[in-house]
């Protein structure tokens, strides 16, 4: 398979694993747990762009990780969009969003800069995220 | 079924019509052609939350609407998403956007105030959507 990640996704985030159709990244984001899927097909920049099968596994793909998120990080909204108009690779944002959070009720683009993780954070929502998905995680 | 929309959902948009699943909407702001989708279904705040067949199903529609909008309407790029931090009755947001457009790239929440449209255009724009999906919506 010659997909490859769109250079400014591979720069915002970390891989966390992939799913039987998508990659599953962390948005180097500490305001907000905001996770990314991207399904490996290339040059798709529309959900219904993909065949029929992917868009169906996406949709599961979808529902798994937004549920699981949303448990593990007692989520007051799951908001999940597929935008694109600057980085077109299709991607789609699942962002667990509270009611004290920082844009709330805002969506997070374009509202505050990114701030990073600091390292063992990150280390510790990477181990998180993969013990939580060890059944459907692809390593 | 005593599905009701929210009034907040009511007082913004205008319903064009019903798919087998989800109720179809234009919102009343001129900026952009932005259609919602809203599953038929009580008390649903997160897709995952719909059935397994529901949620099929509402990607089916949802990308049925986004590929018929995508050429009607020459879109430079669809939105796409469930956001919900105001209304939390489940609504799937379907924005035609143009690189031209108010708000691009930013997405569209929170930018600018509807502009409501003249009354002829709405007249316009039902006709255009009934007649693009007169096989697939219920009247």
């Amino acid at each position: 398979m010659d997909f490859q990640l769109h250079s400014r996704l591979q720069q915002d985030s970390i891989e966390l694993g992939r799913f039987t159709l998508s990659r599953l990244l962390l948005i180097n984001d500490h305001h907000y747990p905001w996770f990314v899927l991207v399904p490996q097909r290339k040059n798709i920049t529309e959900i219904y762009q993909l065949t029929d099968t992917d868009q169906h596994l996406l949709q599961q793909e979808s529902s798994l990780l937004a549920e699981k998120l949303a448990r593990l990080y007692k989520a007051d909204k799951m908001n999940i969009a597929s935008i694109g108009n600057v980085v077109p690779q299709l991607h789609i944002h699942h962002i667990v969003r509270y009611k004290n959070d920082k844009a709330w009720p805002a969506p997070v683009w374009g509202k505050f800069d990114a701030v990073p993780y600091p390292e063992e954070q990150l280390i510790k929502t990477k181990k998180l995220i993969q013990k939580e998905f060890k059944e459907t995680l692809i390593n």
